[in-house]
């Protein structure tokens, strides 16, 4: 399969590149270091993006920023900036890549436990999280038969050392295991699910 | 209880009123045809309300538009415009909300049954619903003493005329049940719930 990897140069997109490189022609995309530049933010960089790339087999988001602050310092415009980020920036992958996807094509997109579990200082994250497993639940219905399915890791463990402080308690898990989850959602045949990682 | 209730002349708003109404005093909110008009899309318009209005015991919304259409029809700017509304808009009322609601007071938001069972055209109700959901379980954390929960209500038996096509097979809700789930949210003592009312 061709698969563009958005976020690839992250601790989740090494991960999944690993995972799945090695049966597949990866290309990498993302905001640096890596094959096709782009800002998932930008509607038109996406755009450009997939007219050098073309049709692709699958696509893989593990792309996404959100803003970790206590809610009681958290303004409109800082949800705006996950909403922006996490969330738009994933579903415009869907709206624009779907010309691009393969007839049985999937897409995969990252959310995250905080949908359901949340963390202080984490509602932003929560919110973003949530909004994507449903939309990949509804997306579902209309895409096929293209695929499309979201992996909802915990904290990861290469990143406890950032992350830590927040998620006390939190099983963290390692990159190479939420991959796996992008390896089942790209190379299985599932649909509209969300692969929760714990 | 002093209830702000913002969207209070549709058709569940107006349910909750006749639930809550005997037993409270409700400040009618909404676009029109209410005490006090605020367009909850507008942060400055929910500030003016708020001032206006003063300290209250419980702030329920049951506001918030969405677009409803195929996904191959949906622009980004279609998922952003019920973003901004249903979404942003009841996180709004929270964000400014918090420093006009009592020490112990409740946010009730709205959500819906498609955040978690899709039916075509409607991926923009579901991604905003599953946000709401899941916001409500993390802001429920940091705003305790005060509460939030959410109410997520299957299709309303008194909208089925407009939205019967869309919701085939699903079993109607009439409003006066949904806003049974409005009354527990306020005059009980849970938080970070969401409600299904099914």
């Amino acid at each position: 399969m061709k698969i563009l990897l958005v976020g690839a140069s992250g601790v989740l997109g090494s991960a999944i590149a690993q995972e799945l490189g090695p049966r597949h022609e990866i290309i990498r995309a993302g905001r640096s270091g890596a094959d096709i530049a782009v800002d998932i933010t930008d509607a038109n960089a996406i755009r450009a993006a997939f007219e050098k790339v073309g049709t692709v087999d699958a696509i893989v988001s593990a792309a996404g920023k959100v803003k970790f602050a206590p809610l009681a310092q958290m303004s409109s415009e800082d949800y705006g900036a996950g909403i922006a980020d996490k969330l738009m920036g994933q579903v415009n992958l869907v709206l624009i890549g779907q010309r691009y996807l393969s007839e049985r094509g999937s897409f995969t997109l990252t959310s995250g436990v905080l949908s359901h579990d949340p963390i202080v200082a984490g509602s932003s994250a929560s919110m973003v999280n949530g909004a994507i497993d449903s939309f990949v639940r509804a997306a579902a219905i209309e895409l096929m038969p293209q695929r499309i399915n979201a992996v909802s890791p915990g904290v990861l463990t290469e990143s406890m050392a950032g992350y830590g402080p927040f998620f006390r308690g939190h099983e963290p898990v390692p990159a190479a295991r939420a991959a796996l989850a992008f390896s089942k959602s790209v190379e299985g045949a599932l649909t509209g699910q969300v692969f929760s990682v714990l």
